[in-house]
């Protein structure tokens, strides 16, 4: 009868994708937003999901984002956070404005989500807001700085806030990918099996995973590594 | 045609009694083994498991088992330690023969099972071996200092073993379960909601699920925590 | 015949007045920076340190500030970066204007006068740069959202940059003052011993300790906690 | 008047070595204990210290230790563990003997030592308990599961141990010594520079200091790793 809806920001290839289309699959309403919606052409034919032009880090385009899905689809009880930029570089050669625009991207976006999404949940009296992260998330790599510090600043989010809404029946879950994607990483004629990249259908099953968790025993924090790759 | 078959180390109620009916209900032949199997007789009635009485931390006692499950069940691909030996008290206090249990009981015994298992999961091609952890294998608490041990040693293990393994197909996950497990410590008349404590038919769940990840996207060390405690 | 000099960016009472008082001692030619060095007026009467107003999220401002101390003291062996901003609320009170704020003047400032300094010691093939961390650092708490963000990017920055920059002999040590500052939290009448706070000019000696580190064992990450508090 | 002593069990080459050297210097009796003190005689030449044999995983052996080293030099108000065995490996050539006694010298000798030594300190009212670790007490590595166990062991005891004597006034404090020491890994007509590995002069300074650190401001965990090695 009444449908269950979520929304994923930051959408695109990848991850995003793979759990649009679990999600249409699995009955939900599925709302897709991204800075540009027309790369999302071919995802809303194939899945009947509904797109939103979107920059997550404006405050206001964040309220109107929620408030059209709300009325569009049904207030949201699964939220995915999928954004990040990153600069690659020696921290002699980084643009300071590479730093901020991490933070913002990857950080400040993921909070005005998180706290849009909390309200909502708060009324609804459950759902979850699952954050992607990265090996940045929880290892500062050399040449990396920007990404370092926009990941670090998701994940300590996603820790104050899985400490403070889990009382209220909200999960909060941080998602650690500990390698590369298939549909990013894999190039033809690489040696090795066709799965030793992460695939990200199986990353989806994992995200709905989490978000079916019984409540007596949540996981806060998910690390996926294929099997392959060294550590 | 061939079924599956599962190997538990360290039987009795909570998560391994959950984790049987589980198994049992999804086709596994199902193995159970403890020190002392008169109390697994009831479990036994119920899910049509195998029960083998077994010193986990004596070498000959696990060889032993080993053969007769493979005998009995076929090979196991799915094994999972769950035995534990806990002490609490000041330093002072401590008798040196109750950390040496501890380390023989929570790791020694640990290494014995996951060594045997993994000798014959590499020749099946494939398999997955499952540790249960505690609040203990991350955070050394006062006054419990023999768990600690016993319990950090434990995990040591299945990061030096998830790591040797993945390569040959061979998932080894490590749970940490941050909380009390219902059946072992609530008490009727307490306040708040009925699942404040970890239920181990939730925890069951979760481990099967670490079974039936794809090798692309595994997960090395779970956290599992109720809703409602404070961390 | 040659002084060595240091900074301190986000100079005021507490850790940074205790470590200008100590490098003052110890022969350093101090140079402390505040958005407002008003309040720097006692502590540059007493040590002889130089005072600089900047606002540390402001990069032509950083850029400055670094060519002033370079011509007023000399370039500094010695960068300690002690800014940060925090708000306190559940999620659904806090500004998102709070969390920018913080990101920006624990994180995005922490970036810049660390660039600054980095370039800088690359061409005197040494040097110190010390950040100071919290319990936030590494553990979001509840009701604290903001906080935890900017530190655990500022914890994100030092990590990518110790990897980096220690090949270059250059040392980036993260503090985690894990407890409250007596300066800043005992109060008269409190219950406990004089030392159950941290004692600011105990974590000064660690902050120079660091910086005198033999760069064949260097530590990149200090955790400083009271002898009595409970964790 | 009254001299400092203290006692190092695990006495040899290495850290040991110059640890007894450098306490020595700073006019601590030192009393070194090994299970051969063959290999310690030049060691006790040059720096006057008591040699001990103990075989320090036998409660008895280290009872009678304890009592010798009280009577010969008094309490000692440091004690320092730094025995270990390891072993490598893949998992199914290790001989489980290995990891039995990877246990009982890296983790349970060590609660030997630090369970007598705490015991005495308790009276004297103060006193540190510093604990050799490596790379693996961190980080399980693959091929390395026996030392991984015991060092995790040891890790575990540090934590309860350090949680536990801390408001009693004594330091409890383990090390990660993340990299090889010059003494046992350089070797003649390699590249890079001479303090490529860690010094263990250098590493001595770290512990001392340590020993020295004001109460109110004590770190419980010190990671050190040379400027050159990558992380």
């Amino acid at each position: 009868m009444t449908q269950k809806s979520a929304l994923i920001v930051g959408a695109g290839k990848g991850i995003s994708a793979s759990l649009a289309r679990l999600l249409a699959r699995e009955g939900f309403r599925v709302a897709l937003a991204a800075r540009n919606t027309d790369k999302l052409a071919d995802l809303v034919a194939e899945t009947g999901a509904q797109a939103y032009a979107v920059d997550a880090a404006e405050p206001e385009a964040v309220a109107r984002l929620f408030e059209q899905v709300d009325t569009d689809l049904g207030v949201p009880e699964l939220v995915v956070f999928n954004a990040s930029a990153r600069a690659r570089g020696p921290v002699q050669d980084l643009d300071p404005a590479q730093v901020l625009e991490s933070l913002r991207v990857s950080a400040y976006a993921g909070f005005l989500v998180a706290q849009a999404a909390a309200m909502r949940m708060r009324v609804l009296g459950r759902g979850s807001i699952l954050l992607t992260g990265a090996t940045a998330s929880v290892k500062g790599l050399a040449g990396s700085t920007p990404f370092a510090m926009g990941k670090f600043a998701l994940r300590g989010m996603a820790q104050s806030l899985a400490r403070e809404l889990a009382p209220q029946n909200i999960h909060v879950a941080h998602f650690v990918i500990d390698g590369g994607v298939a549909s990013s990483w894999s190039k033809p004629g690489e040696d090795g099996p066709a799965d030793k990249w992460l695939d990200p259908d199986a990353i989806a099953r994992e995200y709905l995973h989490i978000h079916t968790q019984h409540r007596s025993a949540w996981t806060w924090e998910v690390e996926l590594r294929p099997w392959v790759e060294k550590f």
